[in-house]
């Protein structure tokens, strides 16, 4: 047995880890590049996905005004819905096959991201709508080939979603999240702009920063790469690779700007300092977790979501019940995080001390209850929430909650243990209520 | 005024910063996916660049046989120069437009990668030589359109040139050292494999890992991006765009790992943690200082190798006199930083502290000492020449290294503070002998 940069390499391991590409212009500002950008692309007709909220406010305008400028023609698709349904993916890509357009621009959050993404896979390489969808939910046939430009321009600090190859939906018919999943999806450019993001809600605020903490959290904590069956080369290894030093790098900045910038963030609208330091969090959360994929977090939130009857946020859509990506993340964190810190208790306690908790005399019992403590904690202040019962379960879901997450076989392969529905239903119960 | 992630937005300046794609494999045994990569990348014919020496060592033979197995048509090129001239630039790319390539693998150290990067593009897209070389030494021509792929297997733990998107070479003509620069020059692909460099002769250890070392305190040093002209696009950036937030985290990382390991792997060549913590240092520092650029160090160990008489070192190619790039960086260092530390002093103490200075009780006025002596210490353990002089340079030649420096404009302009000829004659002379 030996070492890579400090992973222990196992007979029959991977031994080597790989890291993609992904190009990025970050700072106030940069959304005015986006005309530039898309000269540079060749790009002559672009559509620019948006949702009807952010439509009206100052980014799309931006945006819109700097394509022109470039002399590009602009159609603008404003129908994205939030948190984002195999019908709207449908319906998106129907307006980009009929447009004839070179390359795509979104400006939103992860819904209008994603949407995009969707929308000009299935206008560029035609297929039934379960073709591209992750196994074993669809068939998660391959992306045949190269994909038009996108340039993804962030509006929340959140999801990271201009720097992965992931667009997520929620299977209307099967009640579930998933998603589709191919390296050909990541954007061609980010365009992080934090001044895009000054008119987010405090809802939105709190709920796209949990993400970012999840997915540094679950990406710092994910099975090791070298513990996953050898690859022949990068494109065979998938992108969920499990935890390596590369995305390390990453996880532990965004968590360190999480520590000191999220409630920052959520407690007043004007402090752009804490809002940027969060943009740039997004980023490299982004990245990191594009590099090492997330687990049991994201995994169970996929059912938390998908099954949701009656809960509503303020600050999201009105009038549809929905339960925000980022709350339906981190109300499993703690309970996860608690129940698995043994398979790494240094890990855990790390994460703990950089997201700002006390761990001096804490030892490797402890990791658990230090990181799901420290994390509810911040949950709590931020006015998220109460677990699982805050948004609406309760026992009688367990069973439901578990057969949808185990379903999620990418996210649940990487977490640092094997789980089976038993261990999943443990889990939700212990994520029932934290204060 | 505003700030960018701590960076201080100026008038004018640039507020916005861009980080280009390096797709990296790292790892023991990544050499060995160059035969898949290569299919992936629908490669049947292509050029394997190394020199004499690494040409019959194993990782050149490894990457034949793994290329061979998947069928593809392998032609070896192992006439690479050790730092590359102009004339040996264009030996390689008369090599590479006859043999009708379809795609390029270069195994070696910097002198190989660079040479493989210039031979790809004269064949590509010919050209008189000055074409695309450097203002104001060459036209600095742009790279006319896309370049074929190439697959870059770094064999020394220094240049990063895997990373990045230039070449370097020594021009005969007018005795001075220059470059190619463009985006399209960065591999398609770097696989880094610790394994490959441990035939590393110690000198090569020691000049290639103080090269890892300056570019990660030049570009963490450079003039921050936010006082650069703004840019109007990602591809109006130079690559020398200065410090900024990204640069920042791989620079930092660089730092710690050179500091705990470059002396251990000088030591022991059988110290294979070592060996990988400087592979992997190398990787960080190339992709920060590809994302932001080095300065006066470089630009003046462009003339210290452009005019060397007869200095030789152990380890390298024998019977030509020459200065290895990383000991004509390095010579400059102590001098160019015990100068500019003023200009921010808090930056130069705490990559003092990463390399493992004691900076408690320092103030700001000591940075540059600090720094310079923790620096120049290190290099007298590696057992580097002691400075200027160490390389067989004196007072009578202070003059023409200045003027040798002055034309390096890219590196020049990428200091903290402006500089000019009789500055840098202060800097050459305060850099004869550092013990
Ligand atoms: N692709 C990925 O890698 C990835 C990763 C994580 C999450 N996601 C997905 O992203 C979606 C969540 O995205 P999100 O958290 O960014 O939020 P969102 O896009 O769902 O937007 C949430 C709400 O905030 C509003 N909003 C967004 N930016 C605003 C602004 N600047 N000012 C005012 N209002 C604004 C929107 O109109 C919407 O009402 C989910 O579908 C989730 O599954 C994708
Ligand atoms: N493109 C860039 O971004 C960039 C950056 C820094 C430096 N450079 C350039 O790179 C060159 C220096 O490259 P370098 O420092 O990697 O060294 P090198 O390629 O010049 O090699 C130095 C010596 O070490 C030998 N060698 C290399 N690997 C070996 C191994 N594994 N086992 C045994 N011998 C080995 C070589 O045969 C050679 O004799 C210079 O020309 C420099 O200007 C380029
Ligand atoms: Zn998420
Ligand atoms: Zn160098």
């Amino acid at each position: 047995m030996g070492y890579c940069l400090g992973y222990a390499l196992i007979e029959g391991g991977d031994a080597a880890f790989s890291m993609d590409a992904s190009a990025v212009t970050f700072g106030p500002g940069a959304l005015a590049e986006v005309g530039a950008e898309a000269t540079s692309l060749g790009l002559r007709r672009v559509a620019l996905f948006t949702d009807a909220r952010i439509g009206k406010l100052p980014p799309v305008d931006e945006a819109r005004r700097s394509l022109e400028r470039a002399g590009i023609d602009v159609v603008v698709y404003d129908e994205v819905h939030i948190e984002p349904t195999d019908r709207s993916f449908v319906e998106a890509a129907r307006f980009a096959a009929e447009g004839r357009f070179d390359g795509y621009v979104s400006v939103g959050g992860g819904s209008v991201i994603d949407t995009c993404k969707a929308a000009l896979l299935y206008a560029t390489y035609p297929a039934d709508f379960d073709a591209y969808v992750n196994r074993p939910i669809g068939e998660g046939r391959e992306v045949p080939g190269p994909l038009p430009p996108h340039v993804a321009c962030p509006t929340t600090t959140g999801t990271g979603a201009e720097c992965t190859g992931i667009a997520v939906f929620d299977d209307t018919r099967r009640k579930a999240k998933t998603g589709i999943a191919s390296r050909r999806l990541r954007p061609t450019r980010a365009l992080v702009d934090p001044s895009a993001t000054r008119t987010m809600p405090r809802s939105v605020v709190a709920a796209s920063g949990f993400d970012v903490v999840s997915h540094a959290l679950e990406s710092y904590t994910a099975r090791p790469f070298s513990t996953r069956p050898r690859a022949s080369a990068a494109n065979q290894r998938p992108m969920s690779q499990g935890a390596n030093p590369w995305s390390d790098m990453g996880c532990k900045s965004a968590l360190d700007l999480a520590g000191r910038y999220l409630l920052r963030a959520v407690a007043d609208a004007e402090d752009e300092e804490a809002l940027e330091a969060m943009a740039w969090a997004a980023t490299l959360a982004g990245i990191a977790f594009g590099n090492a994929g997330v687990h049991l977090p994201h995994a169970m939130s996929y059912a938390v979501s998908g099954l949701c009857r009656s809960f509503t946020m303020p600050g999201y859509p009105e009038g549809e019940p929905l339960v925000p990506h980022g709350v339906s993340v981190v109300v499993n964190a703690p309970s996860v995080f608690r129940a698995l810190a043994k398979t790494n208790p240094s890990r855990h306690l790390e994460a703990a001390a950089m997201l700002g908790a006390e761990t001096r005399g804490a030892g490797p019992e402890d990791a658990g209850e230090v990181l799901a403590t420290h994390l509810s904690g911040m949950m709590r202040a931020a006015g998220v929430p109460n677990g699982l019962a805050g948004v609406g379960y309760g026992e009688a879901d367990v069973e439901a909650l578990a057969a949808g997450t185990i379903v999620q076989a990418r996210l649940v392969a990487n977490a640092p243990c094997g789980v089976d529905e038993e261990g999943l239903r443990a889990l939700f119960r212990g994520a029932f209520t934290y204060w």
